[in-house]
């Protein structure tokens, strides 16, 4: 029940915890130990966790914890000459966030590096390989050996957690899950920044959303955690900076796996909204700035619009989905001209557009009720391992801030059930207000940067 | 993930509990039952159960825990005629403590249906099932059935929990042990007092000890246990009370299983020490009050001397040991007559005799380094399941308050290692205190009762 040089019982560990006392690095070095190779037993774990999500951890704590879950598995390598430009960008969860489908590519034209490992969605949320996969052939599962041969040739890709990167993450993320501690700061910073720490990057950007359809309700819980996760990237060495910004309406005008990576690629042809573009463009510029690729922050931005405007990022997307499995026909077939996609993606059996109920200007379009909607037609899953309808989702035929007429359709519902419940089209009617010119929210979506302090 | 009538999964349960809410009886229900059918995943049982080490439970939450803890399993039922006199005693432990070994036959020797279910020891403190297994062919093992015709033959019995009696107990007391939770108010209320609801007894005491070789430092927390305890005793319809008892100096002379059993059986014989008569005399009055055979504490008392006295009380131990597998020869030997009890029980190989290093008064024996170094030498275990050495064991040759010159041996140390070590020898000898003739308590060791509120 002891590891080199520490002389204490797992008893011992979580009293110590359970009273509140800060664990030392070799504490901590030594419950991350043990849960790697399977010592510690289960109810174990999952009292240090309550005890860690009630008494919290110190900055020291979490930063210990942090690189100790980094240690437990691979750690990426990569060339000397990528020394500062390997980087990647998280977010915390949102509705219609397709921003790293956008980001990745952008990113891999001006240069960058980008090993993103991304999640599946989970609740109201989307994740980035679900998204992914709903183009025929794209596999998430790559070795590090393709990674880096990806990187060289193309320089982005977008892809699963390997069992050989973090594996304590694994452990640590399926008991938070069951014991309701998920939401503990320490735990939630040591899970993130591990993985991006294994992926040894030089720079990395963290987009905390807050707000109705965020994890995240109010600004001031977001920014501790953008601040913890700044905190403990910088100190592992990697240029961490954070944004908050606000998750009411959906980003974009699509919800759903398939639609999403249509609207990626229409923006990538030059068509994309204003809010994903502020999206992409205020976290690549902040990336670029944060590795040294730009002097500022807006000229970063520049960087990033240039590259969708002289079509790189769209000829790198097409690369990456390439070098990812899909055949080159397809990738080239989606990426250039002006293709029907849905002689690619399948097209759910049914859509329904729904009509506004009144006359007026749009001032809100309720992300978390859409999203959950889109959950119970399939579009989502509620527990981690549930197959998804990749077809399904809402397509918005309206923007905040657009004046309407009583009877516009202003969402298209793509479905496969025989028809959609009257509950649900009421809660779906329910998302939308509508009322006078005035009361809609126009304001930059990224209100906050976060620095290390 | 649900009961009937009860629509919560178990992360939604834990979350209630870790933000300090109050679970339902049926949330309460769910919980046992789940354990008890191994639904709920064991790191959901620590997670929980440091949640409620943290965030505590109501009278109301514990009550529910301690009925559905005693329903998991098993509820002894009694004959009609036995409904007032089912009585037992429990003790949260202590050194020297072998009250239990007169208390169940005296209080049988009065009439009383005793089925008391007992412990072994752990750490310094010791439990009466190694003691009495010290006895060759005494088996701890007992059906209900048996223990009814034992209750009916004899009146007492002193047995092991079965796996039949309050399982969801044994699930529990393994993950608190594994969690740092052992010393929960809620938790400690349900294990014991489950247990003794599920013997279906009519009255109930308790010893909640106190003082330095006792679990409960200070008076107040003792104080709290016992409060806990007679509460929910008595909701669950059992006459209970506690008394609270210093525990500093041994009780009695021996520590150590074997040697136990002889100061039982001598006390038994007449031959008590005053510490261990005032206990015996306290609890078994009080319990004689409570269940109504006695119309004062008094009375009660004087109902318990008397079987001492007449030897009715030894008759009952002596029956009780027959009763449970020693052979007939052995019990009568044991109990009648000044036997060379060496002759029955394995004597230690080594003996060794320590002096006192100057004269004076006996001020104190800190039983807590006696237990300690008796452990280390075979008498306990650390740890649940080891082996234990039933014949090594410390006799006290000196009483506290009593006169000693300076080499005056105070100590008999029954060992079976070859030589006792030096650190050994100086702790022992740094448990005895002598000084000037005044410094010493020898206030009556019950200082408060407890009763229901």
């Amino acid at each position: 029940m002891s590891s080199e040089g520490i002389h204490i019982t797992f008893t011992e560990l979580i009293q110590k915890k359970r009273d509140g006392k800060q664990l030392s690095k070799e504490e901590i070095n030594f419950f991350i130990k043990s849960i790697k190779n399977k010592n510690m037993q289960e109810c174990q774990i999952g009292a240090m966790l309550m005890a860690v999500w009630l008494k919290g951890m110190t900055d020291e704590e979490t930063l210990a914890l942090t690189q100790e879950m980094m240690m437990s598995g691979e750690v990426f390598q990569w060339p000397a000459e990528w020394k500062k430009f390997v980087v990647d960008k998280h977010s915390t969860g949102g509705v219609g966030d397709k921003v790293s489908l956008l980001l990745a590519p952008a990113l891999a034209a001006c240069g960058c590096k980008v090993p993103m490992i991304s999640g599946r969605g989970l609740a109201h949320t989307g994740g980035s390989l679900d998204k992914l996969e709903s183009v025929p052939g794209f596999n998430i599962n790559q070795s590090s050996e393709q990674v880096k041969k990806i990187l060289q040739d193309v320089g982005c890709c977008i892809i699963g957690q390997t069992e050989d990167l973090v594996p304590a993450d694994m452990v640590l993320y399926a008991v938070r899950n069951a014991t309701a501690t998920i939401d503990s700061l320490p735990l939630i910073t040591g899970s993130i920044i591990s993985k991006k720490a294994a992926e040894s990057l030089s720079a990395l950007v963290i987009d905390v959303k807050y707000g109705k359809a965020a994890f995240y309700k109010d600004i001031s819980s977001a920014r501790e955690l953008a601040q913890s996760l700044v905190t403990a990237g910088s100190k592992l060495g990697i240029r961490t900076g954070a944004v908050l910004s606000k998750m009411n309406n959906p980003i974009g005008h699509c919800i759903g796996n398939s639609l999403e990576v249509i609207e990626a690629i229409e923006y990538l042809k030059g068509r994309g909204s204003a809010d994903l573009r502020e999206l992409v463009e205020s976290l690549g510029g902040y990336l670029l700035w944060l590795c040294g690729m730009a002097n500022t922050i807006d000229c970063g931005k520049e960087l990033i619009v240039n590259t969708l405007k002289n079509g790189q990022a769209l000829d790198k997307f097409q690369a990456m989905l390439e070098a990812q499995g899909v055949e080159q026909n397809t990738a080239r077939f989606l990426c250039k001209g002006e293709p029907d996609y849905f002689t690619v993606f399948r097209r759910a059996q049914h859509h329904a557009e729904l009509k506004t109920e009144k006359e007026g200007t749009i001032l809100e379009i309720n992300g978390l009720t859409l999203a959950e909607v889109m959950c119970e037609l399939g579009a989502g899953r509620t527990k981690v391992g549930e197959v998804i309808n990749h077809s399904v989702g809402a397509e918005l035929l309206v923007s905040v801030g657009q004046h309407v007429k009583k009877g516009d359709s202003w969402v298209r519902v793509h479905y496969d059930i025989p028809a959609l419940k009257e509950d649900q089209i009421a809660r779906l009617q329910a998302a939308l207000t509508i009322g006078s010119s005035t009361g809609f929210d126009d304001s930059p979506l990224v209100t906050e940067l976060i620095l290390p302090k």
